[in-house]
Order: C-alpha cells, then sequence, then structure tokens
C-alpha cells in the first residue's frame, strides 16, 4: 500500500517552518498533499488561491508532492485522498499539546489513519504564520520567514 | 456544613468528559450544582435552555444533582448558592495552567470557597465541546463525544 | 460509606505547603491519613519516626487526622485502610504531569478509588522537601518553609 | 551606552502585577519606557489615554520611567526610542512558550535588541488584565487587583 | 533507498506502550530495529538478554523487525545498521522536552538522520518502565502494563 | 550602586549555551561572576580546578568577568560578593518550571536580590552538560558544543 500522508494547514502564508518540515519529510511517503484547509465562515488574510500558487512555485519540480483545498474535516479529507499518515511538525509543548487532542480526536474518529510528528530545526521553531502576518500588518520586513522563492511576492 | 460543589462551564455542549467528572464526584460531595455560564454578550453554539434540557436528561433521577444557568462571575454564583466548593476537570498541562490562573483569582477574592480538581480519564482526556461544536459544523459524527442519553439529539 | 483520604508522600520534612493542602482539604473528608511512605532501600534525610512524630506535633489536636507509615504500594495502603480517595497537592504543571502518571496507573488497578487535587496557594508553591533539604545541608535557615510548631526543631 | 528598556503592553487596565515588574526591574535599567501598543483595528476596554494616565499617575515622581503609546512593531519602537533592551515578566510556562515565540522573533529582525524577564511574584502571578476585565464586566470588585493609586478610578 | 528506524530504549521491560508504538508504525518503515541501549556503568533491574527474548517473543512472526542490543551514542549505532530514521514515541509535554533536546543533538551530529514520532494511545499513556519496576519491587500486579505474551514471566 | 550579576552553574563543562548567556548579558551588568557550585559530597565529571581554567580561558581579556568557585548557598555567595543580581539563561518550559522554584525559593531567604533570566538562542537551546557528558562517555564528539577556545582541550 502506498504510504500518502496529508500535511494540512492554513498556510497563510506558508513559512520557512512548512518548508523544512515538508522537505525533511519527502523520503518518509511516496506522495505528501500540502492541503489549505478552508473556512467557509472565516476568510483568510492572502485568498486561498494566491496561498496555493505561492506553495506550488515553492515546490515546482519536485516530485510526490501536490496542493489541495479541501473543506470539512481533515480526516474526511485522508479518507477522500486515501491518504493514511498525517504529517504535522512540532515546534514547542504548547504545540504538542494542542496536536495531541487533534491527533486523539481523530484517531476516535478513524484509527486507520496514523499522525506521524517531526520536530522543526530549532532556527525555524519561533516561526508562525500568525506573527509573520502581523509584521507584514505592521509593515515591517517578514522576508526572512518565509520561503526564497516567493520572499518577494509575499507583503 | 453540607458540602455543595459547583461545577461551572458553557457545555456547549456537555461532552462524555464532562459527564464523567460529575459521575465520579458525585459521592464527594453532598449536592453538584452544574451551573452554565451564560455570557450576556456572545451567543452559544446551541440555545441556553437546550444545553439546560440535555443535562438535566442525563441525569434524570440521580439524587443530588441540580442544574441551573448563571450570569456573572462564579464566585458570586458560589455564595448565592452556599456552595464552598467549585469542581473542575484536568485533562492537561495547558489545563492546569488555565485553571490555576482562574482558582487563584477566585479565592484572592473569597477564601471561603476552595477548587477541587479530578483528572479527566485518559480515554476522554482529548475531547472538549470546541472540537465537538467543529465536527458538528463541519457535517462530521460526533456522536461518540456526547453522552449516551443525548447522542441522538445533539447534531 | 465514610469519605477517608489518604495523604501520601515522604514528609522528608513536612513543609508548610503540606501543612496547608492537609488543613483546607479537612473538610472535604471524614479522615485524612497522613501516610509516610518509607523505601526499604533508600533512607530518608530524616528518621522516619522522627517525620512522624513532627506531622503528629502539628496537628496535635486536631481531630480526624491520623499519621501512618506505610511500605508497599499506595493503593494497597489505601485498601487496608479503607480509603477511597488519594489526596495530592499541584504546584506547578511539572506536577500535574507527573501526578497524572502516578494517578492514571492507580486507577488502572483499583478504579474505586479517586485521586483528588487541590492546588498550592501562591506563596507556598515554590516550596518543596527536596529544596528545603538543601538549604538544611548548605546551613541555610530553612525555618520559614516547615509548620511553625516544629520550626525550631527542624535543622 | 545607556541601558534603555522597553515595557511593551497592553496595560487595559495595567495590573498590581505589571506595576511590581516596573519597579523590580528599575534598578538594572538607565530608563524604563512603558510602551502602550495601540491596535488600529481594534479598540481597548479602557481608552488608550485613560491607560496613559493611570501609568503616570502610579508612578509620579519616579525618575527614569517615561510612558509612550506606540503603533507597529515593538523592534521598530525600540530603535526609534534608541532602548536596546526589551523588559517582559513571566508567570507561566505558558507564558514563556508565547515569550519565546516573540523574543526569537524579535532577535531575528535585530540582534541588537535583548529581551530581559524577570519572573512575577507568586501572590501576584495569576493576576492578568484580561481577568481584570472580566471582573469589571461582571460588575465584580478588582480594586485588589490594580495599583492602589488608580484603585478608585478603574471599574 | 530502505526505509530503516531505529526505536531505541532500555525496554526495562517492554511495555504495552511500547509495543503500541512499535505495531502501529510497521507499516510506516521497512523495518523497524528494537535496539536495547546497554550502559556499561549501570545494571538494569532485569538482565538485557531477557529483555531481548522477551522483546523477540511478542514479535515472533513479525516480519521487519530486529531485535539488538547497542553500546555507545544512538547515532552510531544508526549509523552501523544504516538506518536513517529513529523511531519515538510521544506521552506527555514532558516528553517532548526531553525528546527535543535529544533530537536536536542527535541533530547537530548527523543531520542525515530523522527522528519521526508517534502518540501514545491516551490509555497507554501513563505506562512506563520506572512505575512497571516499581510496582514489582512493590509485590503489585503490574501484568496488564506489559505485552500479553509475556504477561506470565515478568515479574 | 554597581550591578553585579552571580551566574551560578556546576559548569562541568561549560558549552557554547553558557558562553552566549554570558556574552550576551555583558553589557547589562557592571561586573559577572562566573560562580562553580562545588558539592562537597558529589564530585563532579571533570574536577573543579579544570572547569575553572576553561572558563578564564575562554573569557581572557574580557573585562568585568570573575570566575570563583563556592560552597553553600547561592544566596550567601551572592551576599558575600555583594552582588544584587542571579543571572540564569531560560532554554525550555522545563527550565523555566525548575528555575522559578529556585527563585522564588531565593526570594523567599532574601528579596534584596533579583533573578533576571535572558533566553537561549534557539541553535543552542538543545545543549546542556549533561549531554555533552554523556557525548564524551560514549566516546562521540561533542567538541561543536563547547566554546572554541577549549575545543580541543575538552574529551
Amino acid at each position: 500500500m502506498s504510504k500518502i500522508a496529508v500535511f494540512p494547514g492554513s498556510f497563510d502564508p506558508i513559512t520557512t517552518g512548512h518548508e523544512s518540515i515538508i522537505r525533511r519529510s519527502l523520503p518518509l511517503f511516496d506522495k505528501i498533499i500540502v492541503a489549505i484547509g478552508v473556512n467557509s465562515t472565516k476568510e483568510g488574510f492572502f485568498p486561498t488561491e494566491k496561498r496555493k500558487q505561492w506553495i506550488e512555485k515553492i515546490f515546482t519540480g519536485v516530485k510526490n508532492i501536490e496542493v489541495k483545498t479541501y473543506k470539512g474535516l481533515t480526516i474526511d479529507f485522508c479518507k477522500q485522498e486515501k491518504a493514511n499518515y498525517i504529517l504535522r511538525g512540532l515546534r514547542t509543548s504548547a504545540d504538542f499539546e494542542f496536536e495531541r487532542v487533534i491527533a486523539q480526536m481523530n484517531r476516535s474518529m478513524n484509527d486507520k489513519i496514523e499522525t506521524v510528528f517531526i520536530l522543526s530545526t530549532p532556527e525555524l521553531s519561533a516561526i508562525n504564520s500568525t506573527v509573520v502576518r502581523d509584521i507584514i500588518r505592521n509593515n515591517g520586513d517578514a522576508s526572512q520567514f518565509v520561503p526564497s522563492a516567493i520572499r518577494k511576492e509575499v507583503k
């Protein structure tokens, strides 16, 4: 059975932290689906289509990566995509507590899908999309926190 | 002096986690008041009256339980009800940090009222009302996370 | 059924933190057994008999408190004493993580015995027997961290 | 080079916890700028001008303290004020996790500015502006949680 | 390149928690090496050979599992075995903090080896070898905490 | 009053993490005393004299640094050295919980001495002396984790 992982998130915008998790996890799976969760009631900071294009641009030429958007529960999306793994990065123990709740609820609803974690590298462990948006909103320079391929566009 | 505990929350909706905490704590107190905090500025997901009916249904025939709604500070409600204990469940260390702040502030304002904690059982420790609402909102099946007595109604 | 709680520890020595937990929990139970766990392979800093006498002195005239020593598992001691509760104080989230493991293991072995927690008061939350012993070992004055009744003796 | 620290926050309202951090840190710096961050999209509970007056009143006659408001990124404000330190208080490990992210992001953007932390004193460690506002909103008495100089005004 | 993971530990003794992590991770790797770290200066509770036999017995007939003992650094053992992954289970945020330090140090020494984490299932999250040994030492019944295949032997 | 800080530790051996904390804190104080705590009952991995020489070598030519050894309580040593600050680095929330206990106990015994914290930089946050000793014990190469000035000597 092929090993397909969903890497879910809002990627609003994708950060160097996300990029690192994806690249480092690629050898472990046959395919990684970067899955942009779309919330029907809350609009994002950047348009969904823009976020998708940025991720596609970053991984241009990288096989085994797909970028998709989805609505609804992550486990339902996994099932639809025949993915048996959810991939998540861990930065802090606050992350861990949050992720544990989500992973256990997912497991209660579908124990065929396993959540796999890898650690953020230390120098990227403070980076998150919320802070990146906050810097941009305040006219700061957040370019070092987003992947080099899209650095000129995210502002 | 009789031992009366208030178990405060929004119960939007009540989960199997809440139910377990209440049932396991019953022998410790003469009465437990399940107290639904009503926020005058923020409406809940389910109507207050519905939440109250569900809890009453779950504990039908169980003596020593009352279900009430209240506005304002929890310690003021305790005083009004002559309750000398606040009962809380603990799931994670994030819970603990949050509960400690609330309990210490309450103690500063009224040191006659003691907060008593019991642990969620492991298999219920990931369940919380926020995730339950999120599943329902996304048309998922959350029935296993709410008490069996109301499983057919909460959706 | 009467409510009997075991408050287990090494009490080497008992601190003002322990004393506060016991006094605040007294109204909740019909009897609290302060239970000094004796480790057959590791000797304590103070002799077991001394530790027991100190606790007895502190609670002289207080009804509903017994001081005992025990060997073996805490849940076996509870069963022997017909205690249905284990009482523990919580100071920090590190405490919480540790206590959760113990409480869940105990529950797996005997689900008739419930562990009940109350919070240390903030000004006592840093006090623990290890640091007290360390101060004494270094000829410091630890008297403010032990109950007033035994302040002159513990050094 | 003189040691100038910025103590940033929303101070909505300033608490006894904030006051304690500032007073205890004064000997360490040549000047502390209490900096009220103004969010252009989200109004506060108390008007910015009121919050500023309260802080000025509390520190009347105390040299080496300035109270200012600022918009935009904290590190940009620091640069403008020639401040080389950001001062922060730590209450809980949840605080720590949050502060670490902010401090590391700030450091990535400007490694000339160092963040310095001191601990809240235990008896003040549960106090935060959110809970204070919550008490006021519910007609409770929060006066013990705000500095004595402004106790009669904050309600 | 084949995906080989080392699952290092002292397994003194192996618990149902360990067993669950291994079984759930099997589909992710081509081979898992259960690696018993041998400390030359500190003897274990059970003899190394016994611990190895127990693990072999549990996984009798399961392909893709090897049980080995090793001395020295885990990353040196990985290199020797041509393993590119270290597998670890996560139970609590205390676990997480500990594992992060180890994983980052390993990464600093050899960034070809990635540490992959999966979560313990909730009902097993309190089980650890230290507590199991403690129960056995106190003549308690720890059989429910060790894999069924060896339940009669571990005591 | 001059600002003198004690930076206490066992420095067995000093790491790049320690070195970074000291260098970054130098501008904040008039003098930093790197204070090697000597435990009369427990010998270190490296001899005290060696540890002291290494630190002196690293900071050769750096004004405002002194290296001393001390026995007994840190606050007694501070008083003797007329130091009004204790300097500590924070890496993780586990660190924070530990340091808070120590700092609060110190404050209870002498409220003239303030503990000041700065954060480890992310890429150094996993480094600690225990792991360094463990690598050396297992014949690994720990040189990247100790300051460059002593890299050839620590093994």
